[in-house]
């Protein structure tokens, strides 16, 4: 769970960092940024901040604000009846974007959130930089993480079913609890 | 049809205002940018410039750069087997759009092309300026336009099939023919 007070401090630093990488939003946009930390209430190291500009039953436009040294968990889209899982198109618009899938071990500028080796398990690396793009089959599992000065990219996808991901770590819940302290 | 000339000056036009716009850019990506005139030999007039950033079997993303007082012709995404047809959301990131749409006539701040009445039927106008979407349904006539300076779209849609889309101007033939002088 989350602060109401932790919440708004995550949403206007994501607002500032999706406006100085070159997004016109609202303000009202920007109160609408999502703010997760999947249930671990440990947000400054695993969490993540999404602005949903496209939301229909067809495709999902996010762009997503990732705080220095921020992880997301490793996950994976399940497929969900006739769907046969998100296909994701990552793009990095400013900062360092650390991304691992499936492959080889080539592990190197990354780090393991402490204590949690067996909820990281894809090992392959690939360093993003603004402009670098990569998709994401249905069913692939991936994390990826900051380091200083955080990052923007772009989530372009087939339909958002975020409740319904699929997570390595038994502790996550992906709706987030946010409370008033 | 359009010489290899023109293709070339309309991308390093469409490339500056994408990078102006803040998109960051690989010159692989600028040099394939699609420049259409929809078979109609007047660029400069009714035509398109677009960079795909993302295209798969699920999903397309592009950039779309308009020239100053570029109009794109009059048309619609139908079915295609299974498909009920492509939803695309465009969402302007530099200049002055003005889209038309089914609906009550509120024709005032564009215009038509010469002698083209019978090509441009959508009189609904919406003015958007940067940071304004909109949703198209599968089948939703729409033709949009810029004035001065050009503008800077997304168009984040379902897969893209450009050569299927249908027109309102008989003589479009949407793939452009590209002549070496």
């Amino acid at each position: 769970m989350i602060t109401r007070e932790q919440q708004k401090a995550a949403q206007k630093q994501a607002a500032d960092m999706i406006r100085e990488a070159g997004i016109t939003m609202t303000d009202e946009e920007a109160d609408s940024i999502e703010v997760a930390d999947f249930g671990l209430s440990n947000l400054e190291k695993e969490g993540i901040q999404a602005l949903a500009l496209v939301q229909t039953d067809r495709i999902s436009v996010k762009v997503l604000a990732m705080l220095p040294n921020q992880t997301v968990p490793e996950h994976w889209h399940p497929p969900v009846d006739d769907d046969p899982g998100k296909e994701e198109t990552i793009r990095v618009l400013s900062g360092t974007v650390y991304f691992y899938v499936a492959g080889e071990e080539t592990f190197k500028e990354g780090f393991i959130v402490e204590g949690k080796d067996d909820s990281y398990t894809m090992r392959k690396e690939i360093v993003m930089k603004p402009g670098d793009q990569l998709t994401l089959a249905p069913g692939e599992k991936h994390w990826f993480q900051t380091r200083e000065g955080g990052a923007v990219m772009y989530s372009f996808s087939t339909i958002a079913r975020d409740a319904l991901d699929q997570f390595a770590d038994p502790d996550i819940v992906r709706i987030t609890k946010v409370v008033d302290a």
